[in-house]
């Protein structure tokens, strides 16, 4: 696990608190947390469970895509009413687009870690990663769910690996605020490697008149086991899972504005292949086992800050685990007439698969960064256009600037790369992150069956 | 060639004139042309030549990137203007973000067509393909366009190979249609391979204000010998160039509005990688010697649906080339709010690297398609969505429906694929067409120096 808070201080501006070497979400007193194996997966790790010894707050942001899995629908019923104490988890089945089943098995899960952990179901938050559109085996769940309870402990390692799908290795992290004599800590889990580029959105701004599993009769719900027995199989797809703990007291209202802060800079600004998953989730717990009043001011503003920096460290471990990955690429646009058009700059930049498959080769190809800034749907100006790669100006004012081209190579060509794009125009800004786009991620997502 | 009528026919729902065997840009009445090997690529021909013997109405459609190319400007003065008598075209070099040196090349390219040709220079269309940011070389053009003159002729084929950068083979079709005792035929040469996502708009839609060379003081352009002397190389950007010629009659303003017509629903409606290019250009010339008055009423919805025909033709020949592509994969939208929605929706879809990776090894991922269709930004009513491919249903009103796995792959495995997304909510609908992604395109992409 490589531990970069600079990352977030760079792309904050701010500092974000002391790392703590080998943590993650249990590292915030008063949480625990385990991964078992239940069966889902053929093996390894694959149901994690993170547990609060008293009430939380609890904040959540979850997909912007219309195809919302059920423990996306669950969960923001919780967050709605702002208490939680736990999180169930499992790798394996997304439970997404199963219907009025997908919707029963998500509370199951829910009921099942209640009943173990001896705490009312509306406690209980649920998320699922996997393949798409096969039945949950709920009952496999059910039965691993007493051995998770005994696991529980203060190693938040074994609940990274459990909600790993096609990632290579675990994301997990933490880090301590110290404000006003206390000490705050902060942790937190990530999963996600394809089936990437989080835009995240927090309940009240997603209707759910659509989605409720009331507005289907029962006569347009295919027989569970038509669904089971002959549903195509698929590919363990990896959607974005993030489980963040504090120990810190915050109302919920107050913990929601700050993950929206600390989402909008971190997984709202990565992508790995620009397809937005439909269980994307991103939960926030605070126990308040620290002490004291609920952070607001000075002491607020240094908890988000340090949030931020641990949600970004994580979402760069998302990034650079991305599938086929070979390197990490910082995307910064400057001068542009609002964050929005500067974002929408930079996403298109990052998801381009001719810039993305110019930095796989390591090839300096400028006239492919300009395509894709000028594609973007923003009325940039060609001629206003300054563009640096690795710090190395490659483009001035639209054109060629001549610029060392073994250099370039060689800042292009490391684990890590730095575009950085003026548009000239104005004074907003914005950085994202991707990756490079290699041979090896068309291998992982077409032959996963050979 | 391929001939196929019978896709235009379906996507139109209309016929589409009849094919002529081996037709091409030169086979309506009063059009010549050439392609030869002026030297800009090291081997090949590289510079093409189409004439009209007299005057014609000129329609044309440019890419709404924006950064443009030279030659893009260049025609768009002449489209303002309505009439024209020729085109000139080179491969090898796009003459994009060249700068005030760009533009005056693009004139000295129309300049030494119209001097070989004896036109006056305001006639003469220029276009331009391959890698961005290099100087033309306008010297090579200019010694060669005497040669191509004198290769003119009604055999249009070398002229569709000089157009091509990754194209594996020449994209070429001619149509006649017969209306009121009169034979109109309409003929055509296209290219494209990779950036390919056209999103071609009229001249008037696109505010020229900042694009003007005059906006750039000369003390803000770098001098030629230090772009001409330091640039990085590029690979050969696969723009999509599409001459369309006819000798039917018709004025600029109807000519204009029946290639709209045409582009909407051909060059419009594909994609390859989602990359829409700096120097995308739609140009149809109209020399009326096919005789009668300038076409109006019936015999003009024939001509437009016969133009259709022939752009649709062309432009799925661009996708069945699509670098790396394996198969052309249609995409049909239905019950859509609104056709803008709809295409939305089958854009969304055409460019999801996970759906395409999917078509890459034939594998019906019905959760990816679901994904991609929720992630599009349309607000769809996820319980209200069927698929179907190949004609088999695989998802119905949001689930699983149990289709046989093994005929579905046969549906996705052949060298064409049909996806029918129904959204449930409306009466629109929007045809995509779109190719796999394969390992080959990331080779193509990124290996192109090795």
């Amino acid at each position: 696990m490589t531990e970069r808070p600079d990352d977030a201080a760079r792309a904050t501006g701010m500092p974000a608190g002391d790392a703590i070497e080998g943590g993650g979400v249990a590292s915030p007193r008063g949480f625990r947390a385990a991964g078992v194996a239940s069966g889902i997966k053929r093996e390894g790790l694959d149901l994690a469970l993170i547990v609060s010894d008293r009430p939380a707050s609890v904040a959540g942001m979850f997909t912007s895509n219309r195809v919302r899995a059920a423990p996306v629908r669950w969960c923001e019923g919780i967050v709605a009413a702002g208490a939680a104490r736990a999180i169930v988890a499992n790798s394996g089945n997304a439970n997404a687009c199963n219907g009025e089943r997908g919707e029963r098995d998500a509370e199951r899960m829910a009921e099942a870690a209640a009943r173990a952990l001896g705490l009312p179901v509306e406690q209980v938050l649920v998320a699922s990663t996997g393949v798409i559109g096969h039945p949950l085996p709920i009952e496999t769940i059910e039965r691993a769910l007493p051995a998770a309870v005994a696991a529980l402990g203060v190693d938040g390692r074994a609940a990274a690996e459990a909600i790993m799908t096609t990632d290579t290795r675990p994301k997990s992290a933490a880090r301590v605020v110290h404000r006003g004599g206390r000490r705050v800590t902060i942790g937190g889990i990530a999963k996600g490697a394809g089936m990437i580029a989080p835009d995240l959105v927090s309940p009240d701004s997603v209707s759910t008149d659509t989605v409720s599993p009331d507005t289907v009769s029962p006569d347009t719900v295919f027989p569970d086991s038509v669904v089971r027995d002959n549903a195509p199989p698929g590919p363990p797809h990896a959607t974005m899972l993030l489980f963040l703990t504090t120990d810190a007291s915050l109302a919920p209202a107050a913990l929601q504005a700050a993950l929206e802060e600390a989402m909008a800079v971190s997984l709202n600004a990565i992508t790995v292949d620009g397809d937005t998953s439909t269980n994307d989730t991103a939960l926030l717990l605070a126990n308040g086992a620290a002490g004291g009043e609920p952070l607001g001011g000075e002491a607020l503003d240094a908890f988000t800050r340090a949030l931020t920096g641990l949600a970004l460290e994580l979402a760069l471990e998302i990034v650079r685990d991305g599938e086929g990955a070979t390197r990490l690429i910082r995307i910064d646009v400057t001068g542009a007439p609002s964050r929005a058009d500067a974002k929408r700059v930079a996403m298109t930049v990052a998801n381009s698969p001719l810039v993305k498959t110019a930095f796989s080769a390591g090839e300096p190809n400028w006239g492919r960064l300009l395509m894709a800034v000028g594609r973007s749907g923003v009325a940039v100006d060609p001629e206003r256009l300054s563009v640096h790669i690795g710090g190395l100006r490659i483009v001035e004012r639209g054109l060629g600037a001549g610029a060392d081209l073994e250099a370039l190579r060689a800042a292009m060509s490391g684990p890590e790369a730095e575009v950085a794009i003026d548009l000239g125009l104005g004074a907003a800004s914005f950085t994202a992150w991707t990756c490079d786009l290699s041979e090896e991620y068309v291998r992982i997502n077409a032959h996963y069956l050979t």
